[in-house]
């Protein structure tokens, strides 16, 4: 088996030249409209600078934590770590990068010549993201492996990448979403319903630090999101197949490697379904990304059997493969449902008696919307363990993110549409180019929504499957370690992980409240203080309000990134592993219930409002406008920051549990 | 040990006896003014109307579910569950006729004498309620007991009174939730804001059945609320206490009877305090309701000492009793900063820039008020199971609620000031009386946020209670039986109990926002259609809200009533008793949580309001006025549906979970 190791890096190593390929291709397409060109720089250079100050905040982090790895775990863990850090933040960076490079060629794409190279431009920017998550991780996982991976005494070295991978993710998705609400939401309140101006408008001072905010957010943020699904979900698999000395799934060996021939296969699958959007983009902009989504899903789980075959392991792991791929798809469609369908046509008319009763029925119908994902995750857990134990839980989360390659170019594709639609708007092109814009951004709306649907779930069978890994570690040490919900620890370890999702959702919330507080009072006085700045014969001071973004969101992750960080090593070892387990079992619990009815909530109430906009209900201006958006506002903080942050927080928390589990 | 069987149900009788002496004196009050007796008898028709279907309803509900007992479990546990449901309905019955009858002559006395008579009324009308709460269970569970108890083997019939009271809870809690916030928010909508006449103005035709709401929701509702934990507590220590064979706590049967004798001592401590409080009606309101409350718990701290030590029992069973009823008080302050707080001011301030932020503010301090409250829970697990195993638990519950007959009286003194207020204010008595009334109500919603924190707390710990209960019911049987969180059937089970609070809470949700709607329409209609019915001249159909809000509350409590009393049986039959051992774990953690955060939630939101019509941030009529009220209204069915409706929903699977152990 050995001497298949140097096949995951090298499959990430074509991945990420395969990345760098459709970048160039990217490049190459000219700017030619000045305007534009002015604008998209800015935002560029906003995001850079973001991008930049958050590394640097998450470079001393890493420093901290390194060091305290270094003492507690060793060398190897800690270099597991960096490489974790490194190439999640390179994934980011680079995905990002290329985006705020298609985002203005998406635009030119639409002026010049129209719908199916502007889908084409902004996809193939989006892929840039979605092949560097998925190469970066075979790439640094698969090189660790490699070196560590042939011997069971120390596999569990890779932890070290998840919790660096994670740490990345805390502040990337975190201060990301923090960063894209605050100004998101300054910028509506005060343009779109005091001054009464459009979104986008070039006049509004806070619309740049808007646009900058869709790529720290929701590329970048998202990004490290899903990078740290994709390689926990793999590093949990390998744990628990790390404890099955005898199993009647297969060898060791290759029960331990599969995870990673799994991503191989996917990537591949991945670039497939890239090229296959690619030569369908004449098509509908939505039955291409979905002939590539599904395509990619389909070829992989065939190519799964075949991959699970030659390596001699149980027909039932592919089983589990296929309830994890299936299972991705339910949840995604379940959350298209509530963020697109008849539950926005409920809210938007709920409108007519205020913005009160679009407020109840978005939160109920976000609290309802919650049940069939969760539904749908307990029969993947039912179908995967009883097939294949514990090991099923993981290979069941690895089938759902083997194809993150295409599933994440989708994801990214939205926010260069937005950004798209952004830089049409600002550099005045005009209706045409605008519409053309428009429906693709709409498109990536509803992608979006399916996207964050997809990553909770994955999220969570992820965290499933390291918390599982964590008790395997912990039974390995003591044998009759279990948490038997009657123990009174393990109970009181329950009710604590509850409790953090709330405390997270809450800090988290104030932080974009306070944020968006500093940036209204500043887009005012802008307003009030610059002459002429509403006639448009004055420009506004866009990198100021960047700024304050900027510093709000580095100020304000630094406390929910420390509790995550910081609460699972207090409890264990404070209170023992026992209420530790608990804990996370609590968090999980707590923490895909919030996010799912986070990110719905706000999914539903955002399309209610673009739905009143498209003239029902008394369209753009009447009362029930103004009612859906203050549930749109509400929604912000919901489904872009407090929501996803729950993702990061119970992986973080597993996999620092599964890291610290050798000192309990 | 036998020989004091008797005791219990005679204190219930005599407490029983009191609580109609202390009727007889309110009613024996004259009302002299014929403008408010009539617009109070109108409310208390109304209550009445509606007590009488729901009851009827709750027949047919019982009656089908008392032939399922039967059958499955036998005469004598069906014949429990009569007793159970019966002893609810008479408590809930006597203690809202009361208060209907306590209200005006609050008003009456404010109106003649002052402050000090009407808080002496309004308390005496509470403690009706609180009485019938402490004695009907007294009563009922004692004679239970009497019958059974002795017999380690029988003794599990009480169980079936536990189920009883949780259906009456059900039925009164989440029908009389909907009624209330169906009125209320519809009431609001249209008089307030849109035709701008304050609220209980009399014009407004849904003014009758708000007051009503809050007799069935406040009143009746949150006394089977109580009287649910308060059995439950009982019921589950009792259970727990039986399987205990060797323990060095106690003999078991004096282990089984200390629930029962500590109730009693808490009755006569409880009566104790409510003298207090009638005595010191002269000084301060609050300071008299503070006095009385934890004098009773002070009282009965001491004295449950001296009955620990009579009986022979254990000293660290009275320090679980100690950590319960500290632990109570406890949860009750947090609430009262997080409800009247700076909190409030924030939310407040927060309403400078717009609805939005009123919402998310208010959501994030709700998530954040659980920390504490559940932290504290954490600590009365911890402490009282080191001390005394899993009957810790049971006896801690009991602590916190065994001076519920005080804690009971100052909640319900809460709605009959606030009615007292609302026929003031209709009757036209003028601005004097109304501040009076107007000092009482205010009071009173404090009195109400601790009030339901403190149900929530003790709801909590009761059903944890009932879980342990359970899960020793099935060791018994099984003796290999655990929950261990690994076991994937138990992971599966935690998330669908995790999952049905959302779902009962978007019901409930839902309900209220359909049964408003409908509300609305009708007020809407009456002020178009009744000519003279703004000014004055003209009587509005109040009868026609009052029975809107009925119907819709009897209609959709059905499908929350039949999901909480089917999801355990059916989990437990078709997945297995593992499952529906997580499943109540993942409920409770989800009950406790969102009880917790909509009940602070939806306080915050209504006290902000209050701060902002106190002058403040701009007073009523400002911009800032209009946003709380946005949060106010969304605060309604967050504190007075679905939170509560958390309560019995725990209590109520639990129980049903405890009463089929022995089929499964």
């Amino acid at each position: 088996m050995t001497e298949l190791f140097y096949l995951p890096p090298l499959f990430g190593l074509v991945g990420l030249i395969l990345a760098f390929v459709i970048y160039g291709l990217i490049k190459r397409i000219p700017v030619t409209n000045k305007a534009i060109d002015v604008i998209a720089d800015r935002i560029h250079l906003g995001a850079m600078v973001f991008m930049h100050r958050e590394y640097k905040m998450l470079f001393i982090f890493s420093l901290v934590l390194g060091i305290f790895l270094y003492f507690s775990l060793g060398a190897n863990t800690t270099l597991a770590f960096v490489v974790g850090a490194v190439s999640s933040a390179a994934a980011g960076y680079i995905g990002m990068f290329t985006a705020t490079k298609a985002n203005v060629r998406t635009t030119q794409a639409a002026h010049d010549t129209g719908a199916a190279s502007a889908l084409s431009v902004a996809f193939m920017g989006g892929s840039v993201m979605g092949l560097c998550v998925a190469s970066m991780g075979l790439l640094g996982l698969g090189m660790l492996y490699w070196y560590f991976g042939d011997d069971p005494a120390t596999a569990h070295v890779i932890h070290g990448f998840g919790m660096g991978a994670s740490s990345v993710a805390l502040f990337s998705r975190v201060g990301g979403g923090i960063f894209t609400k605050s100004a998101d939401v300054g910028a509506d309140l005060v343009g779109k319903i005091e001054a009464g101006i459009p979104e986008d408008d070039p006049r509004n001072p806070g619309v740049i630090a808007d646009n900058v905010g869709d790529n720290v957010g929701d590329v970048a943020g998202m990004g490290s999101d899903i990078f740290e699904s994709y390689c926990g979900s793999m590093i949990a698999t390998i744990a628990i197949a790390s404890t099955l000395v005898m199993s009647d799934l297969g060898s060791r060996e290759t029960l331990m490697f599969l995870p990673l021939g799994l991503a191989s296969t996917g990537l591949i699958c991945s670039v497939l379904g890239i090229l296959l959007v690619k030569m369908m983009s004449a098509n509908k902009p939505d039955v291409a990304l979905r002939a590539g989504t599904i395509g990619a899903a389909v070829l992989f789980v065939i190519a799964a059997w075949f991959v699970i075959q030659q390596a001699g392991i149980s027909a039932n792991v592919w089983w589990s493969v296929v309830a994890g791929a299936v299972g991705g798809i339910i949840i995604g469609l379940v959350t298209e449902y509530y963020t697109a369908g008849s539950p926005i046509r409920k809210i938007a008319k709920s409108g007519e008696t205020g913005p009160a009763t679009v407020m109840i029925t978005g939160l109920a119908i976000g609290m309802q919307s919650v049940v069939i994902p969760v539904l749908t995750l307990c029969a993947i857990i039912y179908i995967s363990t009883s097939l294949s134990g514990l090991y099923g839980v993981g290979i069941a989360a690895v089938g759902m993110l083997a194809t993150v390659g295409i599933t994440m170019a989708i994801d990214a594709y939205g926010p260069v549409a937005d950004n798209a639609g952004g830089i049409a708007e600002m550099g005045g092109l005009g209706k045409e180019t605008r519409d053309i814009t428009d429906s693709l951004d709409e498109l990536g709306n509803t992608t979006a929504a399916i996207g964050k649907g997809f990553a909770i779930g994955a999220a969570a069978l992820a965290a499933l499957a390291i918390i599982a890994a964590f008790v395997e570690t912990m039974t390995l040490k003591y044998p009759n370690f279990t948490l038997h919900l009657g123990d009174p620890m393990v109970l009181t370890g329950l009710f604590i992980g509850g409790v953090l999702p709330f405390l997270i959702a809450s800090i988290t919330m104030t932080a974009v409240g306070d944020a968006a507080f500093e940036m209204i009072q500043e887009i005012r006085r802008q307003f009030k203080e610059i002459a002429g700045l509403m006639e448009g014969t004055a420009e506004p001071d866009t990198a100021r309000c960047v700024d304050i973004a900027t510093k709000a969101a580095l100020k304000k992750m630094i406390l929910p990134g420390v509790l995550a960080v910081a609460v699972p090593p207090l409890v264990g070892f404070i209170i023992g592993p026992h209420a530790l387990g608990g804990m996370l079992g609590g968090a999980l619990l707590g923490c895909v219930l919030l996010a799912l009815m986070m990110a719905n909530s706000g999914g539903a109430w955002d399309n209610a409002k673009k739905h009143v906009e498209k003239g029902n209900f008394g369209g753009k201006g009447s009362d029930v406008h103004a009612a859906t958006v203050v549930g749109d506002t509400v929604g912000d903080p919901f489904k872009d920051t407090s929501g996803p942050s729950m993702n990061i927080l119970i992986n973080v928390m597993a996999i620092v549990s599964l890291v610290i589990a050798p000192l309990l």
